[in-house]
């Protein structure tokens, strides 16, 4: 309001959508990414990465969805420090924007170790519930002058630092890096890596014909021996070798949401998280699913890593 | 920037969802209400009649999403004039903020006549194009701080003055008046009203009979002989006596979107409108579906009446 109590006129704004790009040469078209991140708990690791993103800040957003629990409200005020710090440092580190969105339902599971996590039968509802807190962050924060999404789970520590060049370079509407996981080998001794997120997969004629067999509101999991599903694992066709084609690419059916590239375009379509069984698929298999009856193919990069934290 | 050139800290903003409320009494809790959109014509009518809406206007953010066509280049000039004129109006005339979002595709219908829309070959495409631009408007303005979302149509030129508040009173996740049509009987020699929107109805065996016997991409459409589903249609029941009970309320399992209140919580879930076939619906059918999927029930207001303009 103006010096004499009235209220200004209020904003009216005008997009172009026809006019908003989301091309393989997003910097030079000033494209603005998105980057959500569903969180429970808070990672130095996580930040210390994105800060080191080579894409310029200024175009990059980030969007945060935390529980609103003991947990959540750790994750919060330490997220809260390292915003702080960084916008109040270099130029060139600051962001140009951040939401924290504090959630109103609760994760379904107290405890959280990998462990409880992964168990069958608490991953229907587990996924659910992170479906439903990667839709409310996606339906609060796209914007119409978003040209991509950057889904990269908190827990993700360690990616090229031209992760969003290198994945927007493909010019896919909807493309994953290889989520892998580092670990110390007690047998050799080593430091070494292996696969961590199996959700991005090709679908098999075993996993249809256990889908047709299925009750409507059963789900299909991948990555549990109880479900065989003979699907093409893309965590299994990893290549380390350091000769490596990174730039190697194959068509998928399911993606996983560690790290997950997407055109703005797909969401705006009506592309979300299904918290309920599409096609017997939920949460980021789901989506895929989803993006594919809107017109939309996935992609997977079998040989380009990103990884995971190893707890 | 501030006067030396250097960027200011990027905004951080921080949104309790669990804080957030959609209740029967919005005005006293300061709720915001969204208004959302479709338009490829511009009516005065429209504009006159959410000019009257007692809602709190300063609470009132409005949406629009205009082909980028000859008619929508039309409308948009229209639409500014209109917002133009308010907005350098009276104070208590002026809404929170307004969104206008040009289409980046084309509706498939080049023909707008009432007779070429509603003909049954059109029916498919034509709702599946509506329904991408109802998610494209839905995905890109919707935000953390909107309570409740009222999707208006923009050839609904008539509704009661309190219609946010009538509709929100109820408390109910989706709900919807009944659409009816002003026109002029020249048999009785009298202006009459008749239904006009038929996609609010409660589903019958035989309309769940036909959709069984439908290969996966076909769709059920409402109001066409040749498609005979016996469905409950609300159209039919509404009682236009001056003495009826205006808040008569019955549950719904398909809803059109010509006037339709939802709770931002809803779609925040995930709900949108489907542009391919879901359980055989789409657009704003087959949204009742997926928000049923995800636990939202809707219902109908068989003898509260908002009207459609009349060609
Ligand atoms: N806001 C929110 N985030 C969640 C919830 N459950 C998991 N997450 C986050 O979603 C991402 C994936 O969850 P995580 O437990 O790491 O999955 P996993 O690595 O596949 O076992 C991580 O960034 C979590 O912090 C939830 O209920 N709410
Ligand atoms: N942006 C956009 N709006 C549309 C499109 N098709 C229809 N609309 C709008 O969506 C609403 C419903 O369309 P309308 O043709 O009136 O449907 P009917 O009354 O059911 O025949 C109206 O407000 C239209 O202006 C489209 O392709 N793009
Ligand atoms: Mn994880
Ligand atoms: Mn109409």
């Amino acid at each position: 309001s103006d010096p004499n109590g009235r209220r200004s006129p209020p904003p009216v704004v005008h997009y172009q959508l026809n006019n908003l790009t989301s091309t393989p040469n997003p910097i030079a078209n000033k494209e603005r990414i998105l980057i959500l991140t569903p969180t429970t708990k808070f990672y130095q690791e996580y930040w210390d990465n994105i800060l080191k993103f080579t894409y310029p800040h200024e175009h990059i957003s980030l969007g945060f969805i935390i529980p609103k629990t003991t947990d959540g409200n750790k994750a919060t005020t330490e997220l809260q420090k390292a915003i702080a710090k960084t916008q109040s440092g270099p130029e060139s580190d600051r962001f140009q924007s951040i939401t924290i969105i504090r959630q109103d339902f609760e994760p379904p599971l107290t405890s959280q170790s990998e462990a409880e996590r992964h168990k069958l039968e608490n991953q229907k509802i587990r996924r659910t519930s992170m479906a439903r807190a990667r839709n409310s962050l996606l339906f609060t924060t796209l914007g119409p002058h978003t040209s991509w999404v950057l889904w990269l789970d908190s827990d993700i520590i360690e990616t090229p630092p031209g992760l969003i060049q290198d994945l927007t370079s493909f010019d896919k509407p909807i493309i994953v890096p290889n989520c892998f996981q580092r670990f110390y080998n007690t047998d050799t001794n080593a430091e070494e890596v292996r696969p961590y997120d199996f959700n991005s997969w090709r679908d098999s004629d075993t996993a249809q014909e256990l889908a047709a067999k299925m009750g409507p509101d059963e789900i299909l999991l991948e990555g549990y021996s109880e479900m065989a599903t003979y699907r093409t694992l893309m965590a299994h066709l990893g290549d380390t070798d350091s000769r490596r084609d990174q730039r190697k690419i194959m068509p998928l059916d399911g993606v996983g949401g560690t790290a997950l590239m997407v055109k703005a375009e797909v969401h705006r379509d009506g592309a979300m998280f299904p918290p309920f069984p599409f096609y017997h698929l939920v949460e980021t298999e789901g989506f895929a699913k989803m993006a594919r009856r809107l017109g939309w193919e996935s992609w997977g990069l079998p040989n380009y890593f990103v990884y995971h934290y190893n707890e």
